[in-house]
């Protein structure tokens, strides 16, 4: 009986988690989901994921894995999964893989999206879910950051201050800023890689922008200068949201 | 100094609330808004609502009024109740009103929404927002029933068991069964006014048509007996929302 690669496609509201890594003390999705695990399989199982969200932090759909020798049935594991976890987390999919596939290192691409609402008033029933900026915004410079990013850079300038020491060059495929109703805005990013808080230093920086505390040149200059203490305040947790992990 | 009338618009999440009406124990929309309004005028005021939303319940426009002999501006009014009320109370608007002006007597029609998300699996992000129905539904014959509510009818069938001694015949204006998304489905009912759980009474029965358990003819025949023990299984709370309150 040799051991198989289980993958699993994920949905959570991060808002009640101390993010996905495991805490000795608090709740976090990679705990919940190793402890479920280990009361299906009796094993216990590493869940790794395609990358670390942090505390309020969303997944609209996050991929991780795990390695067992349990022979259940992966329709059975995603109803027990689904049974032992609480309604913040949704297994939507599981799927026996490749024996090698592993959910960070084999990923080719990973998008987040970060979104904004932008007027006066909140809104009660998002509240979890936007970063509320109730200030006008330069949606045309805010664009014109955006339009930059596209490449490969060293994204120093946006990671966190707490980061050790990985390679800041990362490649991104993608950055777009949509307006999903007039009062709404969503940044969207792929790239093959992401700096710890990178989107959410960058999406502070280029409000920051919008309000006319930084010019666009101002961006050009902090992301070339590759000098964590240029950016903007950093961008709340609970707006951003992973939304797809692309592999080969 | 004669007293004034004051006129509120409200968005509300009722999902922590014991509903609207004041109760001596548990939190309640008016109870903290009403204490809200002791703060900042520091008088007693009765806050008189459209209607009383029940505990689960949403409003996206609620409209309600109060009397009071303080001079505070209405900017000063919404900005205070704001601050002192918590997150998932929005005070959207505040007035003043005619003298006679009544939420609830001067009120033409109101407008309630319920939402269902109609899938196999649950949405982690809207379970406060939705009735989740798993099962296949079938929608056509759901909309011939919606088509059957516009006019006046003796809504007995679908009020609550505990209803008080109130005359049960109701102007339905209009009711629309839409699809917001593949898997999204929200009812609309507009009239002159509603009974106790009416809407959510409707609604769990229409699902029961679209499930089979009832037919169309069922039904008819449900809505025309005036006998509230026909009806089907009532609709959760989560997915109701008040939006709209139409006045002369």
């Amino acid at each position: 009986m040799g051991e198989k690669t289980v993958r699993l496609v994920l949905e959570y509201d991060g808002s009640r988690y101390f993010g996905w890594q495991r805490q000795r003390e608090e709740p976090t999705i990679q705990g919940v989901l190793e402890e479920a695990i280990y009361r299906i399989t009796g094993e216990r199982s590493s869940l790794i994921a395609s990358g670390r969200t942090d505390a309020g932090v969303h997944a609209l759909h996050q991929v991780c894995h795990f390695r067992t020798s349990s022979e259940t049935a992966p329709e059975a594991l995603k109803r027990g999964l689904n049974a032992l976890t609480p309604h913040n987390i949704l297994v939507k999919d599981v799927r026996q893989a490749p024996h090698d596939f592993h959910a960070r290192y084999s990923a080719r691409s990973k998008t987040y999206e970060y979104r904004v609402l932008n007027r006066p008033d909140p809104d009660v029933f998002v509240r979890a879910y936007v970063w509320h900026v109730p200030h006008g915004l330069d949606l045309g410079a805010m664009e014109s950051c955006m339009d930059i990013l596209p490449g490969r850079h060293d994204f120093t300038s946006f990671r966190s201050s707490g980061s050790t020491n990985v390679n800041p060059v990362r490649e991104m495929m993608r950055s777009e800023l949509h307006r999903s109703d007039p009062h709404r805005l969503v940044f969207v990013f792929e790239a093959d890689g992401f700096l710890r808080h990178m989107v959410r230093n960058i999406v502070g920086t280029i409000v920051e922008v919008g309000r006319g505390k930084f010019s666009f040149d101002d961006f050009v200059r902090i992301l070339e200068a590759g000098d964590r203490r240029l950016a903007g305040t950093k961008a709340p947790p609970q707006g951003l949201f992973l939304t797809t992990v692309k592999y080969e």
